[in-house]
């Protein structure tokens, strides 16, 4: 049995035919062109779904259920998604039943976050494990609780906003209101943040050599690379940046006691070299850490394809 | 069919039949002398139980299961107490083994603050609801989740560690090696020590007068009481203090969307006078306030026997 993920982002959308155990069989990516109307963007995503359904007949298969993946907060038993910043337009739009006037298959929502961290505990990192946690080091700092082996979505549809948990009282403004959230410290916007000014006070700091003294180029992975070459102006932003990431997640680990904590995102292609020292502070900081086993803390796997398979793996499971 | 909830606690054992609804039938209190030998403590638990059990024969009633609840980490697959910082000498302890040598009813094992928080949501406050927290403004600041109307224990059976999440780094020293935790604010102990400061940073504040000048006599309830009668150096302290009680308050909404967070311990007492800021802070602050509906903000209503009930209502749902 098949069913169809769609990965619905600000750029693309990447339709993805999915098996039972999350392997993706054919994928097709179409640009979301997000100014468009609602209803253009959902006729978009009926086409994927049709050229991957007459696929499907081709090869004498079935295609079960369609899930979609979003940023924002969708409500799936109203088949409605309620609030997206990335498409303004999309105010409680019911997008299951509009996508079903092209198509007859039973339609399921989730948040893309969410779709991600089950993806990653299905197919992925924390696969086999029944309660995990993805987060995502991007634009943000996003999060996926997976608890029973099921998306926790809480009462409103909006759980695990997990960048939002302030850290630091009265710190960095935040998008949200608040002041000190997580986010605006952990966040790759933040570390490109964070390495601005370290290249500012530190004008001998390679930082500024590798973005040929434009500091509108550094990306994420400029200051890894300058630490990794012994600068020590680097060395220390890194420092402090995995300090912020570890307390974060020695939170998450005290609220959740998930079996594995998965690093995703941007950031996360730093691998070892972020995961250990990480690793390190988890051993050291989190409650009972003397007596207790230990929260695992790997690097993501699904990579890109996680929102597909997520997606598709949810409808499978809300269809069964 | 009844039930037995065992609140150990380090100063009582307190034991009681409880019903299917959460009704205490019968309550019975032993002191704990936690100084006293393991087996000693355990013969007074069974002794307590067979009370109760002595009792409902004269009631032509059936004991089905004894629940206990204590401080530290039960595992209770094991039907072990892994660790309890009030009970040093209880390391890995076979408790409920060990209680069943004089008693032939199945015994189960969970936290003392997970039973709180399951005791509230079957008869208290959050009774009715499918997802809810209790915290506890004590000693410390504990907590209990209930997801799916269950207790969330996570892997190791020692989540909800809430008060032990840091809202500010490198802030004030806890407990547990971290520093910054919210239990380090938001406890009735440090609601203290920041009354004490004011008192001492403030000689003509009403708290020295409420203490008779001595500020070892200071109590939660001491700043509450000054700052209602205009004392302003109180009243700032209590501003202060409830600010912090709601970032961690508001983080925990943001990470788990619960229908409702209730609040419980000796501050808690304040009613009305703390929830309505605290109330306010979550409509401002927690992330889509604006478009979400909200988590409600209460007071326990289960008091003192939110361990019994809940202690009885964990076994009962684990005999089932």
């Amino acid at each position: 049995m098949l069913n169809i993920g769609i990965d619905l982002g600000g750029t693309n959308i990447a339709a993805g035919l999915v098996d039972e155990q999350g392997n993706i069989i054919k994928k097709l990516i179409k640009p979301t062109d997000k100014q468009r109307r609602y209803e253009a963007i959902v006729k978009t995503i009926a086409d994927l779904c049709q050229e991957l359904i007459t696929y499907t007949i081709c090869e004498n298969k079935n295609v079960s259920s369609i899930g979609i993946g979003s940023p924002g907060v969708l409500d799936n038993s109203k088949g409605e998604l309620v609030y997206a910043c990335t498409f303004p337009d999309f105010n409680n739009v019911p997008i299951a039943s509009d996508l079903r006037k092209y198509l007859d298959i039973p339609v399921f929502l989730q948040n893309d976050a969410n779709c991600a961290a089950l993806a990653e505990s299905i197919a992925g990192a924390s696969k086999d494990t029944k309660n995990s946690i993805t987060i995502t080091l991007g634009t943000g700092v996003g999060g996926g609780v997976i608890i029973n082996r099921q998306v926790y979505e809480g009462f409103n549809h909006a759980a695990g906003e997990l960048g939002h948990m302030v850290i630091c009282i009265d710190g960095e403004e935040c998008s949200c209101k608040r002041k000190g959230c997580w986010e605006a410290y952990a966040s790759a916007t933040a570390l490109i943040g964070q390495t601005k000014r370290a290249a500012q006070n530190n004008p001998n700091s390679i930082i500024n050599e590798l973005v040929n003294g434009d500091l509108d180029n550094i990306t994420a992975k400029t200051v890894f690379d300058a630490a990794k070459a012994d600068d020590s102006a680097a060395a220390s932003v890194v420092d402090n940046y995995i300090a912020y990431v570890a307390e974060g997640l020695i939170n998450l680990i005290n609220i959740f006691m998930p079996e594995i904590i998965v690093v995703s995102g941007g950031v996360s292609n730093q691998g070892e070299y972020l995961l250990v020292p990480l690793r390190q502070k988890v051993e050291q900081y989190v409650y009972g850490s003397d007596f207790l086993p230990l929260t695992r803390v790997e690097k993501a796997s699904m990579g890109n394809d996680a929102g597909i398979v997520g997606s598709a793996m949810y409808a499978y499971a809300c269809n069964r």
